[in-house]
């Protein structure tokens, strides 16, 4: 096998789709040709900064890009964050004061930086462009794409047949977006699958512009804690990098098997657990255990990792639990959808009141598998559950 | 009845909406109360910058608002002119240089001023204000919109429907026209029926903006002298408000008798001819000589269109044709569709051959009803047609 076919081999490893086929090739080779490296674009909102595991999946093969020698540009779009949703309809698209952007574009390179290879990323903005364009040169960039084809994004043309309302100023964020590849001068484009039109929007203004087309790659989407839905800080389901080593590795621990074996797949698609799980040579318990040591190691280094283990091992395999430790249940019915948590701690006795329960969720005192809670309702996804109350009561529940 | 009752009849004369209705009459009030004339807003594209009798319907509900006192803002829209349709799909709206756009306004602006008064009318340019504008505020102009919206406009909905493209930039110039009376703190806008949409978009970026929101006010759109599609240069079927008394008076001569009943109804609303010509006090050519006469006063003085009716009366009714006059026939058939110049020509010996005849048109040689003709195809709507080529050789035909 030649470099140049191992180079490919890892970075195709892993994403979904590479387009057009083959041009990535040609791109790698030009770049060897040409002894320059590759500049390889991700966009970044800066309106929530919290960097979770879904968006590990990204930048783990920006590091394999920067491992080959290639430039990162990570692209903070402060210009369109400013302009957020000028009417108000979007309560997610709230416009950001450039003091908030500022912020959140520091948390988030410091975060990206646990995974990025800082002498191989250029940080870059786009209001360094879009804030000098005038609506003029902005029209005719807007004349380089139809609405028809705008209106061929997934959930553009759901809420257009839906009647549900779209600003205008929405059908132009992809072309900005699209735009920011012509100033980037972008080889390539990574985005999670989710993000493929936008990117493909890219190489449409590139080519308007007489700019060489970006090549697209995207990844894949990784599912939430709860199994189901995209992983998300708003939805409550994700495991952030800043959070603690105890706190990923009790989340981790929550998923059910299942998804344990497709966030292998997809945080580490090189491990040998899924074989050996499949084989029977490992138990499920211990292959979660693992998952959880490694995305612990990611953030914290392998020793803190390992500590994370044994403390939950000490709390929770081990019966090492606090002394006034009030109830282990085996549930053997089928997995709720939901757990209210003030019924259930009151029930158990864990708190005397939903409303004592809901003060004690306030305060942050309710942890499960030792992540705090801060939702008063739940979406367990099997595996084993350990919910803490302060220091001194805990209810023990483990899914079929 | 009062002041202000004579004045709303004269402002609503002709008119085919009011919109909100009711708020002209405050508006009226406000404006009387205030002191202060009323900024009535007319837009113009400088891409065709000849004026026909189409554009003196509106021109002549303008000079209504003049004679009551009111200032006309007559806005040349040369920024949205210089993007024209930047991806270059269409041919009708090519960008223009700011040259020709220069040249375009001055040619229009002294065509306008044979309808309005001088004194009472603001010339304007949007570039005045949208050169200023940074992409991030027109981004914020779009979001005060929706897709929806703008895409209920019927030429709009129809092409999406039909498949055929629509750029991106096509959806922003309503929002720019909107803004424009935003710039310009518009009371009223006027526009053809067609123009509708466009007008009410004002209203709703008006108030985004806190501005207080134009009335809307249609005129209706004359059909041109085929009597069938609206009156537009690029069909051929328009009379020139800069053509000569001759073309003029000859152009009117050459339309059907239900097409003249129309036109008196949009151009000259309170004339008595058609009262008298329903009555059978009046013959239709005699109704229709009039109102070629008065279209070619309104442009050159009551003495030439005088002198251009004894011409033609000369030449064409009391038998004054040239020597060599060939033939005349009373086609008594169905109004054809179309004549085919060269073939009828030929056929009736006015030229030897189809190419000659073709160079003839080209020479600008032949003349319908005095009206230099400029193409091979002619769209008959009835009434009398004096064919001439150069100065000798002429064909009566009348239609029934």
């Amino acid at each position: 096998m030649s470099d140049s076919t191992a180079e490919l081999a890892r970075l195709r490893r892993g994403v979904v789709d590479v387009i057009p086929e083959g041009e990535l090739e040609a791109k790698l080779a030009t770049a060897r040709r040409e002894k320059r490296p590759l500049r390889v674009k991700l966009g970044a909102d800066p309106s929530a900064p919290d960097l979770h595991l879904g968006h590990t999946v990204v930048l783990a093969k920006l590091r394999d890009f920067q491992d080959l020698g290639h430039t990162v540009v990570f692209l903070i779009g402060d210009f369109t964050a400013r302009i957020g949703d000028p009417s108000g309809r979007s309560e997610t698209r709230k416009p950001l004061s450039v003091e908030t952007i500022r912020a959140n574009a520091e948390t988030y390179a410091e975060q990206v930086f646990r995974l990025l290879d800082r002498a191989r990323t250029e940080v870059r903005f786009n209001s360094e462009w879009m804030d000098a364009m005038a609506a003029s040169d902005f029209m005719r960039l807007c004349g380089h794409y139809t609405v028809a084809r705008v209106m061929e994004r997934d959930d553009f043309s759901k809420r257009f047949r839906e009647g549900r309302p779209i600003g205008v100023h929405e059908l132009l964020y992809p072309l900005v977006q699209g735009y920011d590849s012509v100033a980037l001068r972008a080889d390539v484009e990574l985005g999670g699958t989710d993000q493929r039109f936008n990117l493909l929007v890219g190489r449409e203004i590139q080519k308007a512009y007489g700019v060489a087309p970006q090549v697209v790659m995207t990844l894949p989407l990784l599912e939430g804690t709860d199994g189901v839905q995209k992983m998300s800080k708003s939805l409550g389901n994700y495991v952030g990098v800043a959070e603690s080593s105890d706190e990923i590795f009790g989340k981790v621990m929550s998923i059910s098997d299942d998804l344990m074996r497709r966030w292998y797949e997809v945080l580490e698609p090189e491990s040998d657990v899924p074989r050996d799980l499949a084989a029977g040579r490992i138990h499920p318990r211990e292959a979660k255990a693992r998952l959880a040591e490694g995305q612990a190691a990611r953030f914290h280094g392998a020793a803190q990792a390992a500590a994370a283990r044994a403390r939950f091992d000490e709390r929770f395999a081990k019966g090492g639990l606090p002394s006034e430790l009030v109830e282990t249940r085996e549930i053997e019915a089928q997995l709720p959808d939901e757990l209210v948590l003030p019924a259930l701690l009151t029930e158990h006795g864990l708190s005397k009141s939903n409303s004592e329960a809901r003060r004690l969720i306030a305060q942050r005192a309710v942890r499960i598998n030792g992540a705090v809670v801060t939702s008063e309702r739940y979406h367990p996804a099997g595996g084993e559950l350990l919910i803490e109350v302060g220091k001194r009561r805990a209810l023990k529940l483990a899914f079929r």
